[in-house]
């Protein structure tokens, strides 16, 4: 029987690195998986080219870790493992009715971030923590990249549509999903993902392929039985013979609402087009562009004042070449109430739970961060917010909607700079002075 | 209630761009839906770095393909969709029944090929070839890429043990699961994904983070502890406070099997940590380095003689920084048995089904490809075989072992320029008179 590798939600426990398990069987033996603990989630630097990350991926991360945990199959494989030889059964019977009963505390999904500040804090008996790790680092960091990669096309498209075409670019067919979703939030209009749009309720977008246009005799045949099968939806793909050619055809059919152009240099074909279109009497038909697009194409092609109303943005949405990988972190920040801390040269980090305190000027732009303890108070809004407690959702999770309108506003309220797509830029945050006195205390500052 | 985006295994027809529904409704309108058609996958140009590539992903594939359908809840959404308001019932009660019927034609798993070849091929009633693009697409790029990528370190490691590390860095949680499997096919030892090394019953490795050194008031301590829950797999991490100390408090632990450096200078540590061990009776102990390696790290550590045993790769394997995407493509090559073309500037492609035949030298090396149409024969061995033939497997899939075999014998025949990891180098294929005449014939090979 072929391997079926579709992850069980229900079973997501071991969907893990074998060593949460060996430290989690390790703390217990040695008394410590009781022992409350801190870990939290950040994001040492930005990529490159990335001034901000929009935060994502929260919902899914929250519904999965409340519910992680092992089946009877999973636990007995475990146990099976030459590894495991000396850990006592009652580890096992403990694994299998694991549930996660800490708390969480996180930024709003949609947040806008910047490098070195805590996303998301884990307070939980030290091997429940443990084992969150590698799950919610897998679960949290590509919703950023691509939330991220869809707000700069967002500030780039100057109020334009923009459709996720991403699917067939994915890691795996599970990543549409998640791109889908990701993107929407950050502002996008809808996905071309089927199933995507219907689970989250968003606008599903999608005509037709080159493959329809071959599989007729002519272009203009084609053409004219989607027109006949889709009047309410004509949108033609006028590249796969002579694209102005195309253009004719479509804008000789009257159900025809929109043209796409997916190949060739769109800045001049759209011109060309919109001509054409306008010519033949119809300034109603819409052209959308599609085609390796990204965020820096979309603003040059604006900037060429390209006569385009819309883009399908794919590949580079999905696995965005310029920053595929995102180095999220998860660290033990403190055990028993004492602060802990790596030492790693070059890598300056403070123990302790935190909270992040967002300050704005009085134009209501971002002014800087203020990182301190979390027992602390200070000015600003306080963006760690308490999702989980004791093993509960404190309350109803934020729909996509309101994500989506507090994504724009955060947007909104990033100063000009942070958008510029030509140079990356530092955001200033700063640290309170019992911060930096616990860290000193520590002797691990140094670097 | 939180969106849930895990896909039902059982209900992936909808995991696809939405123009494929529209297409098909549309061929079913038009009377086209149960033509003939066949479609072709390949990558058309090898990604930079890239001097083959080795196919992978196919077994999950035909086992999602053979079972693409849709729920009654999926069609009830599709139907009631606006753009499908004209679109008659038959069609979704069509749909309610879907099931692939047509045969598939690839190359076997683990298969090292290049760019412009046909690795898969769909001869389907042209509505049920449709439906299957996005989906083979997303099924099949992502695992190739690993697979591809993981070849190269196997290459550039000589021997040394491979360790996949990436489960935290993939693209969403499923995407470690593709990983594990691809790696290992390609050479890979184990990883360390405990649900995918039980689901494929390959090797699960993996043994503490820097949170477990923390967690103990000293790293002695912390060593002593763990040496106690697993006497026989003791594998200690060095690094969390000094390195070279961290070595010296491993070669006092009798069970200490091996360490793991995981930041600094490599191959200088490497080298420090062996003289300390050796110096202290323990030249049993082996040491494995992690750390944002990648093929061409490894290859310099090796290069320089560095003692390390076993390597882990994480990022650079899950997502391949230097190729994250490529550009697979699923085209449309021949309806009702006459050959199709796309006509786009610097694309050569030809018509009709094909076949792939390669050649070995006389010392059993990769000689060249050479393509021709499907019915004509030619010599070397074909590569694409049958393996689905009207909606059923032929036979039982090749078993991961038998595949990981496979790739390995295959890397032995690949000549030694296509392994230099400075240059990518072209291999040589041809293509039949047949092939070159339908294509001129077509009028569509200029360019």
């Amino acid at each position: 029987m072929p391997a079926d590798l579709w992850p069980d939600p229900n079973a997501l426990g071991p969907v893990t690195d074998l060593y949460q398990l060996t430290m989690m069987a390790g703390y217990s033996a040695s008394g410590m998986a009781d022992k409350p603990a801190v870990f939290e989630l950040f994001v040492r630097r930005l990529p490159k080219n990335r001034s901000y990350l929009v935060f994502a991926g929260l919902e899914q991360a929250l519904t999965d870790l409340l519910r992680l945990g092992f089946s009877d199959e999973q636990v007995d494989y475990v146990r099976g493992l030459p590894a495991f030889g000396h850990v006592p059964d009652s580890w096992f019977n403990q694994l299998r009715t694991f549930k996660f009963t800490g708390d969480v505390w996180a930024m709003r999904e949609g947040t806008i971030f910047f490098g070195g500040e805590t996303v998301l804090r884990v307070e939980a008996p030290l091997a429940q923590a443990q084992l969150a790790e590698t799950f919610l680092l897998a679960s949290l960091a590509y919703p950023t990249l691509v939330a991220s990669k869809a707000l700069r096309c967002v500030q780039a498209a100057g109020g334009r549509s923009l459709f996720d075409f991403g699917a067939r670019r994915g890691h795996g067919p599970h990543a549409g999903f998640l791109c889908a979703r990701a993107s929407y939030l950050a502002g996008f209009d809808g996905t071309s993902h089927v199933e995507a749009a219907r689970r989250l309720g968003i606008p599903a977008i999608g005509t037709m392929a080159h493959a329809w246009v071959q599989a007729f005799p002519t272009e203009r045949e084609a053409f004219t039985a989607y027109a006949r099968t889709f009047p309410d939806s004509t949108t033609l793909l006028v590249d796969t013979y002579d694209t102005l050619e195309g253009v004719r055809h479509a804008a000789a059919i009257p159900e025809t609402h929109a043209i796409r152009l997916d190949s060739g240099d769109l800045a001049t074909l759209a011109r060309q087009a919109r001509s054409i279109l306008d010519d033949a009497g119809r300034p109603d038909v819409k052209i959308v562009a599609s085609g390796d697009l990204d965020e820096w194409k979309i603003r040059d092609l604006l900037a060429g004042n390209a006569p385009i109303d819309a883009f399908g943005v794919g590949t580079e949405l999905i696995t965005s070449r310029d920053a595929p990988a995102l180095s999220m972190v998860y660290k033990l920040v403190a055990i028993d109430g004492q602060g802990k801390i790596k030492l790693a040269p070059g890598k300056k980090t403070y123990p302790g739970a935190k909270q992040v305190w967002r300050r704005l000027s009085a134009a209501g732009h971002f002014a800087g961060d203020h990182v301190t303890g979390a027992t602390e108070t200070s000015h600003g809004t306080p963006l760690l917010q308490k999702f989980i407690h004791q093993g509960e959702l404190t309350g109803q999770l934020p729909d996509l909607q309101s994500i989506r309108a507090f994504v724009q506003s955060q947007s909104h309220a990033l100063p000009g700079e942070f958008k510029n797509l030509d140079s990356a830029q530092t955001y200033p945050i700063s640290y309170s002075d019992a911060l930096e006195e616990e860290a000193a205390r520590l002797g691990l500052t140094a670097g």
